[in-house]
């Protein structure tokens, strides 16, 4: 006795019904030629993940029900698991359906709904209570949804019941090591209760989130058996065989492990080129001042979109390094890309002049140095309106979390590759990619920070080192420390104080930055959700 | 027989417990002078409403335990219900308590908690399960948390467990015509299950919501006799006397009605002043551009400021028409307001011949009317910096929904009084403020709407008129209408079909922009969580 599972891990875009019932169809006759009884889809295959207020739309039920239809009158010769957003007695459920031959054999609702972190589920969704198993060539086939997984009861539940093979559709963001915590997490459930668990997982990358694919089965002895390749489309048809009242798969295939840099890297290019790509941009331009953040900026997009596709432009001041300049250049020879260099110094001291008496007799200051990045937002603005690229942001997460960054000036842009990613990170990545083949000299990895919009400027002027800047963000942002505990694990009290003050006074400029790669377990998007005017002060 | 209740509808700022702990003990101290047996704070009165994410912060436990401490121990002679978060074995409740001489003697968990609109409560909370009836007096007191009034489960347990009051503590905040949907509420519910029910509600604006006080006593007979005033802070005390069973407030007491401009205009007001002092900025800083937008905006900020702390700066170019200036001028007078005159055209033309070899042989299109735009913003963002005033944005509704508007350019800014007000509702409250006094000149509110980006440019030439325009952004993001439901309803498919792609294509640039006031049903704050890539097609 055997079973023909065919996984498919591949790209739903988000409210494209029409389009994801085409690719439903269409995968489904490519399982059917691998023979395969049955085919399996990530959650809320039919809306994408995760649809957010679109599931709200009064016409979403008659979108749903023809998507259905059309489903069902395909007839096609093989069961087709997929998920999608269902109105019942009033409420509307996170489902998931297996449809064969025309006919429904299976229908789930989700148990558990995520409401943490990125995820409203609840706004949207009431949960499911039943368990649900149906029996399937000689099988006992459970359903669950994603966070199903993650509790005890949905498994426990559908073992109980006689599950033999639970088939887990999920709608999961990648973060650093997040795909390690799924395979421990099906371990942890199928050790207890053994079955086969296959998890099958999107990917592409949705506004601030990158689904990363990794999809895998895990046989009733706790082992993974087959794991499918992170950040790429994919489909691959497993036989599970039944051996001793238990049903598993014989095969061993694993995809190529990615390092924790390589697989960062890729989400960083997946979430830039799917946000570039699906709201039909021709490319990107961005900012190059001979610095780290747009130097490996440049590389993300290049290797995202292809060279023809990016287009940088460094736009030198009095307080430009002839390094800087020599730089750049330098990044966008390495890469092959369009460059150009545009001074800003007449319009900005023309700036000047006109705005002079209104300043009265106020001296020079920080004002002097963001109409100098605003001028060059200006300027790239301009090359976007006109060329029809889109502006890519350049900023860190480090510059991110404590506002060291212009407002209206280098936050410009539609999409920031490294939003999530802290100081000391984007050295690790710059240098991983150099090792893959040079793009970035070696003396931009090398020199002193500095944002050149002062003589002599040096980013460590104003902040702390950026390893201890970094350490400190995580503390307070990603963990939630006080600064009771900041203190005794032994950081200086005045950077302590002074960077939990510049990351709560900040808010306000998060708040109108781009959207950009979510990396971390909190980043700065629907991550972190805090108000702009508060008075919670650091202390306990 | 008598029970004297004091209702404290003040500002608790958001994240300040130690301020709103002392805020506390104060006016209880004024309730204790008025002879009150009991004073009643609005919800979650300690953390302020909504504290969002700070409720995640692993210190909130000790925070709001040294909190309830400092209430214990004052041990006032007077029972405190206020609200407050708090963990119970592992879980987090939105919560009620009274204190009475620094005893506990009622404790209330919400049972209903909001996930929908701009509230995100299953984020935080659990909700709770058992109905609080207390004896206070002689009398029967249950307790109620803001949306468990919405629903008739805990008032028909409360009544049926005895109760004869219903102290109902809200952070409730205004959109039109929300007072009058709270009266009725609370009178179905009493005209059900007879009690005195005392509706208490937050004062004052946080980020972009509003709360408008408002606070009011229904009888058992479901009569209201005292209303407080709306946007106003306010402490009431009303007496209780036992009749035949019952209790109810002898006295009638009336705060003065308000029309549905003067409310709107009360908001608007008290969600701009409340973020500029509550953020510590000396002042505001406009655009002024002789348009009916600014010109109300400048009203509402002198409204809610004062003349001395807003600066109006007109910032002309070729296509300004002369009208606009003497107009900006004029306006800029009539409020009594610092007002700069500062041309853009030599930096916009130094910027333009900078930039002219790297457009090629592309000619003139929009990307120079947002440059025009971006000078202005990059101008009215260095008045801020120099002089530590915040810029006020003051786009409306009807521009934000359709993306009329420049980002980076007319979309700079703090904070936007206009931002969920329709262009058709921005004329109305112009008429509305003149007949208050005359603050903007009558051919500003005639004059046809113009960007003046572009020679003769008309905002009709690229929009539908205003009236059809609100009506089609009301039906599509108000009440989640389809195309084919707008087309029924009589619309020109042209226009509904270029309003509603507009409307979809344009949330990335309602993603960078800065927060303003809610005023309606739904807001483009937290209200609508629109993916910004997605394939949703108007269809069906």
């Amino acid at each position: 006795m055997s079973i023909r599972v065919t996984l498919v891990q591949h790209r739903f875009p988000v409210g494209d019904i029409d389009g994801n019932v085409e690719k439903i169809l269409q995968f489904s006759q490519q399982a059917i030629e691998q023979k395969a009884d049955i085919v399996v889809f990530p959650e809320l295959t039919l809306t994408g993940y995760p649809p957010e207020d679109l599931l709200l739309r009064p016409s979403l039920g008659k979108r749903i029900s023809d998507a259905l239809k059309q489903i069902f009158d395909a007839k096609l010769p093989i069961a087709i698991l997929f998920g999608y957003p269902q109105r019942e007695d009033g409420k509307l459920y996170n489902k998931a359906m297996v449809v064969d031959h025309g006919q429904v054999i299976a229908d789930y609702r989700k148990q558990h709904l995520p409401n943490y972190q990125v995820f409203d589920e609840k706004r949207y969704f009431q949960k499911g209570a039943d368990t649900c198993v149906f029996e399937f060539k000689g099988a006992q086939i459970a359903l669950s949804i994603c966070e199903d997984i993650w509790y005890d009861g949905p498994a426990r539940r559908a073992y109980e019941a006689g599950a033999q093979i639970n088939l887990n559709i999920n709608g999961s963001p990648y973060s650093i090591d997040r795909s390690r915590e799924r395979y421990q997490q099906v371990k942890h459930i199928v050790s207890q209760w053994p079955m086969t668990m296959l998890y099958v997982n999107h990917v592409g990358g949705q506004d601030e989130l990158v689904f990363d694919g990794g999809s895998f089965v895990v046989n009733p002895d706790a082992q993974v058996a087959v794991s499918m390749p992170l950040f790429e489309e994919s489909l691959q048809t497993v036989t599970l065989e039944q051996l001793d009242g238990q049903w598993r798969v014989q095969e061993e295939a694993h995809a190529k492990e990615l390092s924790v840099e390589s697989a960062l890297y890729e989400a960083l290019k997946m979430g830039l080129a799917d946000y570039v790509n699906r709201n039909g941009f021709p490319g990107v331009v961005l900012g190059m001042s001979g610095g780290i953040d747009s130097a490996l900026s440049a590389a993300i997009a290049v290797d995202a979109l292809g060279a023809d596709r990016v287009m940088g432009v460094m736009m030198p001041y009095h307080y430009t390094a002839k390094m800087s300049i020599e730089d750049a250049e330098a990044e966008a020879a390495l890469l092959g890309i369009r460059y150009e260099l545009l001074p800003i110094g007449e319009p900005f001291e023309a700036a000047q002049a006109v705005l002079k008496p209104a300043f009265g007799d106020k001296g020079v200051d920080v004002t002097e140095q963001n109409m100098q990045s605003r001028m060059r937002g200006l300027f790239l603005m301009a090359l976007s309106n006109k060329l029809g690229y889109m502006v890519l942001t350049t900023g860190n997460k480090s510059e991110m979390a404590v506002g060291y960054a212009t407002l209206y000036g280098d936050m410009c842009g539609g999409y920031n590759a490294l939003k999530d990613v802290p100081k000391t990170w984007v050295y690790k990545l710059s240098r991983w990619r150099n090792e893959q083949g040079l793009v970035i000299p070696e003396r931009v990895i090398t020199r002193p920070p500095s944002a050149e919009l002062a003589p002599d400027q040096l980013d460590e002027d104003s902040l702390p080192p950026y390893d201890i800047l970094d350490e400190l963000i995580e503390r307070y942002v990603e963990c939630d420390e006080s600064l009771d505990t900041i203190l005794a694990a032994g950081f200086n009290e005045e950077d302590a104080r002074r960077v939990i003050r510049l990351i709560d006074i900040n808010e306000y400029k998060r708040r109108q930055a781009p959207e950009g790669v979510r990396i971390s377990k909190r980043g700065f998007g629907r991550d972190r959700r805090y108000p702009i005017t508060q008075g919670w002060k650091p202390g306990v």
